[in-house]
């Protein structure tokens, strides 16, 4: 095998943005399988807010990508050679890998995505992948929405946020959305069906939330924290569920940043905050990925990808999700699906 | 009837600190009872952090007391008088009443107590009411212990938090408590079988929670929040659990107050924030009575009142829940109990 492999490692942990600098685009050559290794060509590269903790010096629910290490992410690739029984030259499998082209694998880190061609492979990161799977189990298992509930959604044009408030929508809550451009506020409403949208940068999200959600506030499916988390806690009714699946609005922060100032609210309002992360749900997500698929073939849920061309663009498209520049699933495509 | 009732209506709701210029001591003749009505000798009242913020011109989970108003209280007390066939002369009731002598009520608002003389009258405040049931339904249906598991309560030697921490020992937890004194520390130790404690006065509550939950922090009983919880939050384990009963640290601020600053962790650690106030649980009551009584006879649960003597004390009496100079249940002694 002589073939070369490009990998990003992270050179410098970082502290506030992360940008090409705390990365080198590194080439080496590919060794050869041993016995029960596969080669995997890597397709695409998911691009998640959560990238920027696992480039951090701090720990955060996982230990940090250490310096000289390939920067951690979830990719879908093609096994090109297999030295594994258990998977084949051909197959498409899916796992928390690295940002690079090649990657060898024993096998126990990925696994194998029955892929047919009846979506396109990038809907994976779009729906049926983390992101999706996200979505439906924080709402179901955390949020448990009821006919008639008001469920507010933040990054609601975001990978997870908009399968999150269609859900909503599936389950007969009234949804509002929180978006950061009237474009993305546009196609919550109009194309995914959000009963209102709040564009934070040029409302008041306090008196928006207001006008939307006359009944107050039953579930929040929160990415980003911050104020946006303290507007919402000043109208949540009795009993409310917040979902925490992220929270954007610090990841690129060096100081300590303070809980919401509406925190008192959980105890006035017997209100539950729960964080997690869709890793946690790892043995239910036949059961995620049976709904998802069924809700799309009935046409009940839409996606948008967003993609990047190329695996060295990777440092800067990252950023796409903190400046808010992205709509729907962000992933960099690293080389051609292959054909079906 | 010429009886005369004693009653403290507010004046003025507090900024700050409640002290007894926010009350006067006003006095009425008692009026005659009418079809359906009983009257109520108080005999003891209970004073609850929780009647800092009914005083508050905020609403909090109730609407606040008024000012003109009698200050609102939970009371037991016994019926001289009745003109309700469902209500006896000489019935024990409990009920969120007011801080006086006398009150009239119509029934609906108190419940009987079956009182049989078997323990002190004074311990259904201590053990068997909503102290009691507080500490066992946040422990039970929110704390949700497993054997083994590190419980951590503060102000654990308050009414709620000396029950939820040997709730905790009869559920097998390993159980650290927080209080302010020494003298306290001694007490939930020695006497209630806490594992350890913690005088967050006089040590670094940080350090010391390292030093005494060497496996981290499964679930925090919590009625006081502010710094405490910040530093518990840093050391909690994956699917933490934290019953928020109270927030005592901040009742008294007139300013916004931020949360916790390791609010994040709710993230990383997939925890669980959950407020909740004991009448959510109002129909599983029997459940944790039967419970607490049955530990109580088995020698396994312990309570200590503190009496303070007079209804004309209770607004200065208030403040001992705030400057920490209680241990146990503080109840007012507002007449004496009847011979049984």
């Amino acid at each position: 095998m002589s073939q070369v492999n490009r990998r990003w490692l992270l050179v410098e942990h970082p502290v506030g943005r992360l940008d090409p600098s705390h990365f080198t685009l590194h080439e080496e050559k590919i060794r050869e399988l041993g016995e029960g290794e596969i080669l995997i060509r890597n397709i695409y590269l998911s691009l998640d807010p959560t990238n920027r903790l696992w480039a951090d010096a701090r720990e955060s629910y996982m230990p940090p990508v250490e310096t000289g290490e390939v920067m951690r992410g979830l990719i879908i690739g093609v096994v090109e050679e297999s030295r594994n029984p258990a998977i084949k030259e051909g197959d498409i499998v899916q796992g928390i890998l690295g940002w690079e082209e090649y990657v060898i694998s024993d096998g126990t880190n990925v696994s194998v995505i029955p892929y047919d061609g009846a979506v396109p492979l990038s809907a994976f990161f779009g729906l049926f992948s983390h992101t999706g799977l996200a979505a439906y189990f924080g709402l179901e298992d955390i949020g448990k929405p009821k006919e008639g509930e008001t469920l507010v959604v933040s990054a609601a044009a975001g990978a997870v946020g908009s399968v999150a408030g269609q859900i909503g929508k599936i389950k007969g809550c009234r949804v509002v959305g929180i978006a950061g451009t009237d474009e993305k506020c546009r196609w919550i409403r109009d194309d995914l069906g959000f009963d209102a949208s709040i564009n934070y940068k040029t409302e008041s999200v306090q008196d928006s939330l207001k006008e939307h959600c006359p009944d107050g506030i039953d579930i929040y499916f929160d990415a980003v924290g911050g104020k946006i988390l303290d507007a919402v806690l000043a109208q949540i009714n009795f009993k409310a569920r917040i979902a925490i699946c992220g929270m954007i609005s610090q990841y690129n922060s060096s100081e300590p940043v303070p809980g919401p100032y509406n925190f008192i609210n959980i105890l006035y309002k017997s209100a539950r905050v729960e964080g997690f992360i869709v890793l946690n749900y790892a043995e239910r997500f036949g059961e995620g990925i049976n709904d998802l698929v069924r809700w799309y073939s009935e046409g009940k849920l839409k996606y948008h990808i967003d993609i990047v061309d190329g695996l060295e663009n990777a440092p800067t498209a990252l950023n796409k999700l903190f400046k808010g520049t992205n709509t729907g699933k962000l992933i960099v495509k690293v080389s051609e699906e292959p054909s079906i």
